[in-house]
């Protein structure tokens, strides 16, 4: 993605329009065609137990879906909005640290053909899925769907 | 359950021990036996569009199911640390006002069934399902599987 794209810059953005994701403590580690990688402390997390809960590591993976596509969107000129749909998570171990979660993004065949329903029926539906990471482990998987519902021109997302 | 689950009181708990609660501004309108409902604003969950971000639904309702679980276990007399290790959500319709997250705890008869499975595994296990309300449309609709494990006479919980 372009210069646009910078972490501290798109961690702004969310922070801004999303106001949810400061009080996650969610930035972004990194934000590119090949993915997104955000980042989330135990600290505004912690649940009972003193680890995170699971609320909070399930909003941080919808986050990094959303903010993938969003920007991957803006990124190839298309106005849209972005919802999700349905997801799951699988818990697999407590998490009691910092955190990250990763989206790889789509595959470019998958992204072409994504743009172009996009352009035929000015929407358009995709999966992806998140891992959650603690150090170097997966504690959580994640996979949800989002539509992509283009925007008349002129009808800009106010970003 | 009895007069320690009062609504303000459970609010509280979930505030102090799990503190993005707070900043979902999820309050307790009731929680008995039958199950609980949660209340959130949308000012404090709102994204770009205006609408509830879809990472507060989620958290929204799993916060509902384990504060369901977790008081009913207490009101049991049994000191367990209640965890999420599935769940998923179907959300149906934009959520552009404030919500609720309903859920309707567990049956009777599965509910003696899985007070035995604890007292002989010292672990049970148990689906919930919660509705997420708009006014009194049902806009979104969850399912997680939450697991219980006994603790140590003496290591009761914290609160």
């Amino acid at each position: 993605m372009t210069a646009r794209c910078a972490p501290a810059e798109i961690t702004a953005y969310l922070h801004r329009h999303i106001p949810v994701s400061a009080h996650l403590g969610a930035t972004v580690r990194r934000c590119d065609r090949d993915g997104v990688v955000l980042a989330a402390p135990l600290a505004a997390n912690i649940n009972h137990r003193s680890t995170v809960f699971g609320g909070s590591a399930s909003a941080v993976a919808i986050l990094a879906g959303w903010t993938w596509l969003h920007f991957a969107l803006r990124d190839a000129g298309r106005h849209c909005r972005v919802v999700i749909q349905r997801n799951s998570m699988e818990y697999d171990a407590p998490i009691d640290g910092d955190f990250t979660a990763e989206c790889a993004g789509m595959p470019a065949a998958g992204w072409d053909k994504f743009l172009e329903t996009l352009r035929r029926h000015r929407r358009a539906r995709t999966e992806l899925t998140a891992v959650l990471k603690l150090k170097d482990a997966t504690v959580a998987r994640f996979d949800g769907e989002y539509v992509a519902v283009l925007l008349e021109a002129g009808a800009a997302d106010s970003a």
